[in-house]
């Protein structure tokens, strides 16, 4: 019995083929019945030959079970054979076992922008501005476990009055992954400057960053570039990563540029509820038009620069970012420093340069923390805890985030520094993970103009900027 | 023994996990293996030890079956678990138990149009004009049962001499319908105005919309607008919707203007072959910009306006649609009338208005009825009974159109008053559900013109409009 | 118990409804105890009554296994119902059992041209010139097995100084192939004319195609137009192609342009390392703005034409075109000859034409062979032997081409005579089969220019061609 057993399995294990995945024992078990018939024949109840007419009845109704059995396992192997696994939380992402994988998402955000007092939108003037800032769909994977693809655009042209894309590429790149644990990236892909601009605009606290990024960071050479970069992550505290590249696909970033990139980051502390990030970035930047030049942004998207230096044209930029950042709970705290010198200006003009700090504190009303991912040094999508319809009313996030920019302009003997201060104030409401709807109150301080600098569009002629105020509302759904 | 089922019931429970979709009760039964062995023993044919050995053997049989079986189901449900739903059948819908559902679609009409007689075909002339009329892809879904969401992009630039797109953005919008039977919107979608405008362009029974719908209700605020808006549907036969907006990514839109829309529909009867449907509808328009103007469309697409009021540049518009439409087994029969009066124009512009209605009856030769949406008041997919490569030959379907505009302006004391009449005979063959072949004659009946009112470009310099005719060649997928 | 059985098939059948694809025979067997208990009763061992009770409970043990089974077996056909095919590797599939079809994939390519000597880039100049050479993404499949479809999109913007776009709409169609052998395809598609132009640039084997295709091709009505077209093959062999068309989406086709199209190739041989073939095109062309021109074309992309002809100006072209091809395991040949007349050009000129042949050698160092389709007459994706990551170092090819045009052109008496010849080394790594790394070196060996033939904006003025050659680098990925 032992050996016939030991046969029907390997008949079985034929008979349905190469799937491995399913275990083949015997399935149906008769020792009951055949130790009966063994006490039967020895106590003389039966005959030698009626035992075996039935031992081996007993035996044939067990390998019919077991075929039986056997052949619907084979049906079940054969119908999910191959399936990928599929996901639809929150994205589509299907996967299979050979490490490809396929994603396909987008984003929206549609914004309103309501200037007050002296302010105004650009083009626009008074008016309120409706426009999509952000449409975007992807499509990312991964061939073969190692390979990373990405190929992302942005549908949404300029529709308020503010700066134009060239071209909507944004995210188009492939990543090796295979030299664990560095990863290399080739293609458009955002150089390592910056925690707010490595944050994607989808999990970013306020409507627009700050002018520290729009400002200074976009226009040395930060934010998505033509380039190869590396990056790894060690100790589970530790990130390096450097870049160099060869212009842009977007106009807020020159074109014809050059540059590299390199960036640290230190989190002794990254736990759920917990955390504690620093970092420091640098950035050299060449731009082969010698059309360098930083300007002060309102920190709204329809309108123009809000200070813009006289003399432009600047070939080289040097900047350095400090970073540093920390979560407590549902509270948040996060600052930024950096300072870009500008080199090889115009004829008569002898230096220049910017810097801009920022600060920022959110807490989330409703208990969230937000989303640390220490091995970008970036954060990502906070999870809401009591989503609406499912017996919450999602997530509620108030934050006050505060900006100052120098922008000094040394022309021949005299120097030009002007400054702005902007103050922004914003509610997040989270219904479901996927859906964000956010207002913000974005005052613009105070700027010292000097003689030569000019008033920006934004500002009405002769405005003191004692009285330029932006509302700005957003609804938000990505996947 | 009952106590011991019981026992391994709960073992196979905890065995496979939370399999809870899967019941697992006892597979096995040795019920008469038992029952022998009882009265073998009591008969004394087997030992009390015989039968003790015997009957512990017999429960053992049973357990290793169902241990083996379960394993099974626990294999099953694994390699099944969680696995969505997957539809390809004319469109890729994927939707899993979560009420999360993502679906991927597009549609493409390419269109040849032929000018005959005096007709031209704008900036091309006589030439025949081959264009993709409308070449769309989307992504939309559903997040969490309640948050619909869109976003829809049209490719076709226009290469036909008509009016450009500032803007390829459709559809782009969230929904919530968490408050049944009430959904609300925000972002870029249709406001509730005029039965064919709100009929997607891949059901409308003619090549092109109504003068009606591309005249007044596209110039005064209908179609895509960023705003927000509400409808709700009761009783199996009423809906209601409104809307407010402000502004459209679509430049046969005015971009900046804003106003409000309202609209009700009854449908008393709508089964499959019978279907009788009113509705009205209004609509208040301000444009900021003070362009206001509407001009006689040819229903065409690759030609200009065929009527242009001389004076433009009013700021409001108040609009009034009425709807009535009718099926009854293969023919159907829809009419609408609109009447807008411009307010706020030029100085010394006292009135404008203009007035149109179009009226239209269909038959599909091949027996299928037109397919009504009642809570939506507009049409969606016919089906066709018998498709090419299923034992028939696709859906015929043959109708003819009338439409009247009358474009009135009121220059100081003298009335400029000027008609456009134009007919439509068109043939739709659906070889099956997802494809389509049109053919329209597009004959402009009468165009009295007022000395004031321009002549068209449609129309060559001194023509009469008797003489002006267009062919229309589309072909047409989606999914 | 025979009838007894069958009930129970037929029960079971019912039970688990409409699953005819799972068997349900009777699973569980008791015959060994049904015979004993025969034996028993027959002896004496057991009461007549008693084996009838016994009887029952062995049966009601059998149904009770066998309810208990076909309940799962109805449980997984539930769960797998209706499952499609996806398949992930390398591209994304989903296809199900009613021929319905859909495909999402994309592709990338991203170029580094750098300039030596004389050689300049378009507009760039010297600067080497980074950008997205493609970047496109498709959705296609297929309606009730007989309807193909396909929507293509090119998000590459010009951004090297070359020539724009009109409209990144590349295929954009459907086709019928009901009609086996013959596939009937409608809307904008690849014309059947040159076996470089047909093969996707996907498979190319340099960067950039020759000036055969560039300037001959593509300038008189070649590559994608508006157009309907029928193809067959027949014989393991033969296929034979014809098409019509009006005009092309893509700005480097002319737009308002009529003409048909044909194709003839024969593959006597095509196995897997060894194929020979030949091929025969022709096409009449008639550019109704009357703007046909041929230019010498450099065979890079950032740059603008190197010859180009100084009166352009004709409106019909007569193109004729001859293939041959050959594989012999790694190494593969591969030769096209142009000629196309020009005719009904300006005043005054009474003639022009123009010629050029390639011919190009190839060889993968790791073994590979070129993958060629017969039944389109070109060439699809090289399967890699050994990948990277999966044990080797993916696939390695060597390749140069010789290419060399002549552009006549005869202005009264004189004839202009200009000849470019242009010699193209390659080096290709596919680490894995859908990513790519090539290098090419572009040499543009003679130009031979008459007095009147424009010096091209590509050679700086004065430039002697010897002096002007090019170094491109390009990432490719796919899917």
């Amino acid at each position: 019995m032992f050996k016939k057993t030991r046969f029907k399995n390997l008949l079985g294990a034929i008979l349905i083929g190469s799937l491995a995945a399913i275990s083949v024992p015997a399935i149906a078990s008769n020792e009951a019945m055949l130790d009966l018939l063994k006490i039967l024949v020895k106590k003389g109840s039966i005959t030698a030959e009626e035992y075996e007419l039935l031992e081996n009845a007993t035996k044939a109704d067990g390998e019919k079970v077991d075929g039986n059995i056997n052949e619907m396992k084979a049906e079940v192997a054969e119908k999910t054979k191959g399936l990928p696994k599929i996901s639809t939380k929150g994205k589509l992402q299907i996967s299979d076992k050979d490490g490809n994988k396929i994603r396909i998402g987008g984003r929206l955000q549609a914004d309103t922008t309501f200037a007050t007092g002296d302010a105004t939108l650009g083009s626009e003037g008074g008016t309120p501005v409706t426009e999509f800032r952000r449409a975007r769909m992807y499509l990312s994977g991964v061939f073969q476990h190692d390979w990373k693809f990405k190929f992302q655009y942005d549908f949404a042209d300029d529709q308020g009055g503010g700066t134009a894309n060239t071209n909507g590429i944004k995210d188009a790149y492939i990543a090796y992954k295979g030299f664990k644990p560095i990863e290399i990236t080739l293609g458009h892909h955002k150089m390592p400057l910056s925690m707010e601009e490595l944050t994607s605009s989808k999990y970013i606290t306020f409507i627009e960053r700050s002018q520290l990024v729009n400002g200074i960071v976009a226009d040395t050479g930060g934010g998505r570039q033509y380039g190869l970069s590396a990056k790894g992550y060690f100790n589970d505290m530790l990130t390096a990563a450097a870049g160099m590249y060869a212009g842009s696909a977007n106009e807020d970033h020159a074109d014809n540029a050059v540059g590299f990139t390199g960036r640290l980051t230190f989190s002794p502390i990254h736990e759920k509820t917990k955390m504690v990030h620093v970092g420091l970035g640098f950035n050299h930047h060449r731009d082969n038009d010698g059309g360098l030049n930083i300007d002060g942004e309102p920190e709204i998207h329809p309108g123009s620069d809000i200070l813009e230096t006289e003399t432009g044209g600047w070939e080289e930029a040097n900047t350095f970012v400090a970073e540093a950042a920390g979560i407590y709970g549902p509270a948040a705290i996060q600052f930024e420093y950096a300072s870009a010198e500008l080199e090889n200006g115009p004829v008569g003009v002898t230096d220049a340069d910017a810097d801009a700090w920022y600060i920022y504190g959110s807490y989330y009303l409703t208990g969230e923390s937000r989303n640390y991912n220490w091995k970008s040094g970036s954060y990502k999508q906070t999870k809401v805890k009591n989503q609406l319809g499912q017996g919450g009313f999602g997530a509620w996030e108030l934050a006050l985030r505060y900006t100052s920019g120098e922008y000094d302009n040394t022309d021949g003997l005299a120097t030009d520094s002007s400054e702005a201060d902007i103050l922004t104030a914003g509610l997040n409401w989270y219904p479901i993970n996927n859906v964000r709807f956010s207002g913000n109150y974005v005052k613009v301080l105070d700027t010292s103009l000097d003689a030569d600098t000019e008033l920006a569009a934004d500002l009405d002629a002769g405005a003191t900027a004692d009285d330029a105020s932006y509302f700005i509302l957003r609804g938000q759904w990505y996947f």
